[in-house]
């Protein structure tokens, strides 16, 4: 049976989710990756190294994640949420934040997966610094399906 | 470890996937939902009721499809495929692909899940049709971690 979450269902979901599929997008042409994050409603934290996924949300803020927790084939909550792209950089007026952020996310056991690095960088020895971003949650919506 | 994979290692990857998250964009807002799909290099097969995603997809058929296959936090694969959108409407120009695309899409165990139908309606009864539809792969990039 498929039903709708309701917009607390959705932010509960997503504030106890880690991973999703971030899309940025630029002349029309979308772009999306799978991202890890820290979510604490509305704000969801997460960082990357510099690379087209950040030059394209700083270019245009406008973003769209999609969650999805598959239990089975039909036992899965999906949640799409649109937000906005704030990038946190290590400034005194956003340092609270930007350390806010780091303090979330480094608590977390995947901190440099996937695609928080590049390839044939080792972690930790990389000279290039990482960029902390918030999205903004502007609007959820969710489904349910459940064994019938 | 994380490695770049080669163009043959990201087909080889997303031909035996059947799950990803396609976005698309409108106005600058890309919108990100996750799909079920048959893929055959160089197209990838699915459908979905009438909605957001195929309005949007038929006003600007620029999509991306992010696939994950995460094993564990250090194992895992990525692709990212930019493409296009192409719908199969059962015309007699395309009955043949769209039957192709019928065909192999049924034979998958998941063929209603997720998004694919809408809330409160039940498999089989919906008086609505589905869309058929393909994306035409144009682009592949791909990474790899393995546990060091």
């Amino acid at each position: 049976m498929l039903t709708e979450l309701t917009p607390q269902e959705c932010v509960d979901f997503v504030n106890s989710a880690s991973l999703g599929h971030l899309a940025c997008a630029q002349e029309g042409q979308p772009y999306s990756v799978p991202v890890r994050f820290a979510c604490e409603y509305p704000y969801l934290y997460s960082f990357s190294m510099p690379g087209q996924k950040i030059e394209w949300m700083r270019a245009n803020p406008q973003v769209c994640l999609s969650v999805l927790e598959l239990k089975s084939d039909h036992d899965w909550r999906s949640v799409i949420v649109t937000g906005r792209f704030e990038e946190l950089p290590d400034t005194p007026e956003l340092h609270t934040t930007h350390h806010h952020a780091w303090t979330l996310l480094q608590s977390r056991p995947n901190w440099w997966e996937p695609g928080a690095i590049k390839p044939d960088t080792t972690p930790g020895t990389t000279s290039v610094a990482p960029v902390f971003y918030r999205i903004h949650m502007a609007h959820l919506t969710g489904r349910r399906s459940s064994p019938s």
